[in-house]
C-alpha cells in the first residue's frame, strides 16, 4: 500500500486552490518521485498543463517517475501530440538512458518529430538500438573515464572537467586510448593516493563486466551477487560502451517480482498490469485452454466411476473437498519449491531431501485435516465407513500433493523449463486425478460399492 | 536457474584433486560470492576444513554469501562449536553489519563465547540490539563523516584518515559536533570544489533519512523510490547512527519476492524456504484448516443438489471442470490485481475500470472455453441441452471469477489487509460455489431435473 508523502499532499492542495506560484516554489524542492506522484494524481488535462508550466528539468524527471501506463499514453504521447518542442526540451534535460526510454515510449512517427528537436540526437539513437530489456537498454553511455597513463593528480583534474556531464562518481573506469576497459578505480583510492601515483598502479581489475545483449534479469542477478553499485557494459572487443547502475537494477528486480507472480497465477509474464481487457484475453486464453484439457482428465476419472457414484450419491459432496484440499496443499509445496529452484538452492544431491520434507509435511497435514473432515462426516450421518474413506483420501491426497508440489518444479528446473510457469497446471491435475481415484477407489473397497 | 561461474568449477576441481596450494592461490582472486558457491557445494566436514585453511578475511566474506540455511546451522554454528577463536577472528575481519548478522545467527551461549574473542565487541553488540528486519538491523555504523565547519581541503584530508576503516565513499555525511546529521556531500562536489570552500556551503540537504525502527521493506521502497545508493539512519534526536546501503536493499527486495509468492501460494510468508518439515506443518496447517471450512461451503452446495445429481449423474463429470476453470480464471485476475494493489497503482477512482476490465476478459474467455467444452459434451453424446448448460455455466463462472479476482483484492487492500494473503481463499470459494450453483441451477432450468 503506497501512502502519499506529506509534500505530495501539500502540492496537490496548492494546485487545487489554483496557487500555481506557490506550487512551483514547492516543486523546486520536491524529489522527482514526489512530483511524479502529484502528476499521477491529476487528470490528463491538468497534468499536461502542470507539465508545461514546470521547468523542463523538473517535468522530465517527474514524468519518468510516474507508473508506466500513465507515463507513455496519457502523458508523453499527448504532450508530443500537443507540442513536440516541449518534449524535445524535456528530453534534452534528461540523462541519456532516461531520454532513450522517454523517446522509446513514443510511436515511430512521433519519435522522429521529437528527435528532430534534439541537438545531440545521435546519443539517444545509439541507445534506442538496444532491446530495452537488455544491459544495452538499461545502460547510460555517460561514464567517468580516466586514461591509464595519467597520474592521480591529473586524474582528479580530469574528473573536474568531466563533472559537468556526469551525475555521480560512484564508479570511475580506466580505459586505454581506444576506449578498451582496463579496470576500475574506486574514488576512495584516488582521493587518498599521492598525486604522483599512476592511475595504472591504482586501478583494480574488473572481471565483472557484461555484454550489451545480456538479459536485464541476468544483469540484476550479477550485480546483486557481487554487490556492485554499477557494472560496465563492454562490446565483444572489450570497448567500454556504458554502465548499468543500481537504481536501474532495483526496478528490474521489482519487475521480476511482478512477472513471477503472474506466471504463478497462470497468466503470461508479459501481460502488462494495466493492459486493456483484449490483451488480458490474448495472454490468458491459451493457458485456460491448456487447463481445460487437464480439467477433462479429472472429469474423465469421475466418468469412470459414474456407476459407483450413482449408488452412493453422497460421495459427490466429498469430491470438491478432497480435490480442493489437495490443490491447496500442492500449491503450498509448489510456492516454496519454485522459489528454491529459482534461487538455485537445490543442488543435485539435495533433491531427495527436499521432496521428503514436502511429503512428510503433506502426510501430517493431510491426516489432521482428514480427522476434522471425518468428524464432520460422522456428524452429517455419513457413517463410520464413509468417515474412514474421507480420512484416508485426504491423507493420501495431501501426501500426493506434497510429492507433486516438490518433484514437478525440481524436475522442470532440471529440464531447463521455468517451473513458475508450468508447474501449477501439472500439480493441480495430479491432485484432482489422485483425489478422485482415492475417493472412489477407497469407497469401492471400504463401502463395497 | 543459477549456473556455476567458471572460477567456481576450477576451485572445486582443485579441491577434489587435493591441490590446496593452487586452490588457495585462486581463492585470493575470487569474488566472495564465488567462494561462497564453492563452500556451499562441499559437505559439512570438507567445508569446515576449507574455511579453516582460508585466510580469515576470505572465509568470512565467503560464508556470508552462502544461502542462509547452510550458513547458520551447518557452517557458523559447527565452526563455533569446533573453534570459537576462529569465529572470533573471522568476525573481526567483517564489516560491522555483517559481523552482527554472523554473530546473530548463533545461539545465545555460542554468541557469548564468540564475542569474548572479539576486541571491539561493543560495536557489534550495539547492532545486535536492533530487530534484524529493520533499518537498524540492516545498517552499518561505519559511515564517512565530515564536520560542517571544515573546508573542502581539510575534508579531503579527513577522508584520507578515515579511508582505512571505510569500505567506500559512496555517501559522505556532514555532522555537527554532537553527530547530528546536517546534510550529505556528494564526493563529486567535494573533489571538484576549490580547497578553501566550506563543507557547510557545499553540502546538500537530506530529507531522506530513516529511523532505526523502520521496517526493512519500507526502507527498500524508499531507496528505490528516491534512487539513492545509501540512506542515513538517525535516532529521534537527529543523531546519525549509521547507513543502509544499496546491496542490503537488493537482498530485501529479493526476500520480499519470496514472501509474496509464499503468501500467494497459501503458506506463511515467514516460512523459511529451507525449514524442516515440522515448521512446514506448523506454518501451513492453519491455512489448510481455514480452506477446509470453505471447501465445506462448496460441498454444501453439492449437498443441496443431491436429488438433481441423482437424476442426471453425468452432471458430476462437469463439476470439477466448471469449478476448476473458474478457479484458474480467478487466480489469473487475482495475480494481476494483487500486484497492482501492492504497487499502489489503483487509486480510488480507477477501481471500477479495473474490475470492468477483468469482468470483460473473464466473460470472453469463459465463452471461448465454454464453446470448446460444449463441443466435447456433444461428442460425448451428452446432448445439446447439456451442451448449453456447460456453455452458460463456464461463461458465467469465468465472469464471476473476473469480478471476484479483481473486487476482492481491491477491497481487502482498502481495508488495510494484505491482499496477497487472504484473497485466493475467498476467490476460489466464490468460484466453486458459483460454479456448482450455475451448473445445477442451469441444469434444473434447461434439462428440467
Amino acid at each position: 500500500m503506497s501512502r502519499q508523502a506529506p509534500i505530495v499532499k501539500s502540492m496537490l492542495e496548492l494546485l487545487e486552490r489554483g496557487n500555481l506560484q506557490a506550487f512551483l516554489a514547492l516543486a523546486q524542492k520536491a524529489e522527482p518521485a514526489d512530483l511524479g506522484d502529484v502528476l499521477s494524481s491529476l487528470d490528463e488535462e491538468e497534468r499536461l498543463s502542470v507539465v508545461k508550466s514546470l521547468p523542463r528539468r523538473l517535468s522530465g524527471a517527474a514524468i519518468i517517475e510516474m507508473p508506466d501506463e500513465l507515463q507513455a499514453e496519457e502523458t508523453i504521447e499527448s504532450l508530443a501530440e500537443d507540442s513536440p518542442e516541449a518534449v524535445g526540451e524535456i528530453v534534452e534535460e534528461l540523462a541519456d538512458d532516461e531520454a532513450a526510454d522517454f523517446v522509446g515510449s513514443l510511436e515511430p512517427e512521433q519519435q522522429e518529430r521529437v528527435l528532430a528537436e534534439i541537438e545531440d540526437r545521435e546519443d539517444i539513437e545509439d541507445l534506442l538500438r538496444y532491446d530495452p530489456e537488455t544491459a544495452g537498454g538499461l545502460m547510460t553511455a555517460t561514464v567517468v573515464t580516466l586514461r591509464e597513463a595519467s597520474t592521480a593528480g591529473e586524474a582528479i583534474e580530469s574528473l573536474r572537467r568531466q563533472a559537468e556531464e556526469i551525475e555521480d562518481f560512484a564508479q570511475v573506469y580506466v580505459v586505454d586510448a581506444q576506449d578498451h576497459l582496463l579496470g576500475v578505480l574506486p574514488i576512495k583510492r584516488l582521493v587518498t593516493s599521492p598525486a604522483g601515483r599512476a592511475v595504472r598502479d591504482l586501478m583494480e581489475d574488473t572481471e565483472i563486466r557484461v555484454p550489451p545483449e545480456m538479459d536485464q534479469e541476468e544483469v540484476a542477478r550479477m550485480m546483486s551477487r557481487y554487490n556492485v553499485p554499477a557494472v560496465p557494459v563492454v562490446d565483444g572487443g572489450g570497448k567500454l560502451l556504458g554502465q548499468v547502475t543500481f537504481d536501474d537494477v532495483i526496478d528490474v528486480v521489482e519487475a521480476e517480482q511482478t512477472e513471477d507472480l503472474l506466471k504463478f497465477g497462470g497468466t503470461s509474464a508479459e501481460e502488462e498490469l494495466s493492459a486493456p481487457w483484449t490483451e488480458a484475453v490474448r495472454r490468458r486464453l491459451p493457458w485456460l485452454l491448456v487447463n481445460l484439457i487437464t480439467a477433462f482428465v479429472a472429469g474423465g476419472v469421475v466418468y469412470m466411476f459414474q456407476e459407483e457414484l450413482g449408488k452412493v450419491i453422497a460421495l459427490s459432496i466429498w469430491m470438491p473437498i478432497i480435490a480442493g484440499m489437495g490443490g491447496n496443499g500442492g500449491t503450498q509445496a509448489l510456492a516454496v519449491t519454485v522459489r528454491r529452484v529459482a534461487l538455485g538452492q537445490i543442488p543435485m544431491g539435495r533433491a531427495p531431501g527436499v521432496i521428503g520434507k514436502e511429503v512428510a509435511a503433506g502426510l501430517v497435514n493431510g491426516f489432521v485435516v482428514g480427522l476434522v473432515a471425518t468428524a464432520v462426516a460422522m456428524m452429517l450421518g455419513h457413517g463410520a465407513k464413509m468417515g474412514l474413506v474421507v480420512l484416508l483420501a485426504l491423507t493420501g491426497n495431501l501426501f500426493v500433493a506434497g510429492f507433486a508440489g516438490a518433484f514437478i518444479p525440481i524436475t522442470l528446473g532440471r529440464l531447463g523449463i521455468d517451473p513458475a510457469v508450468a508447474s501449477s497446471i501439472f500439480v493441480t491435475t495430479f491432485t484432482d486425478v489422485c483425489g478422485f481415484l482415492l475417493l472412489f477407489g477407497l469407497a469401492g473397497w471400504v463401502l463395497g460399492v
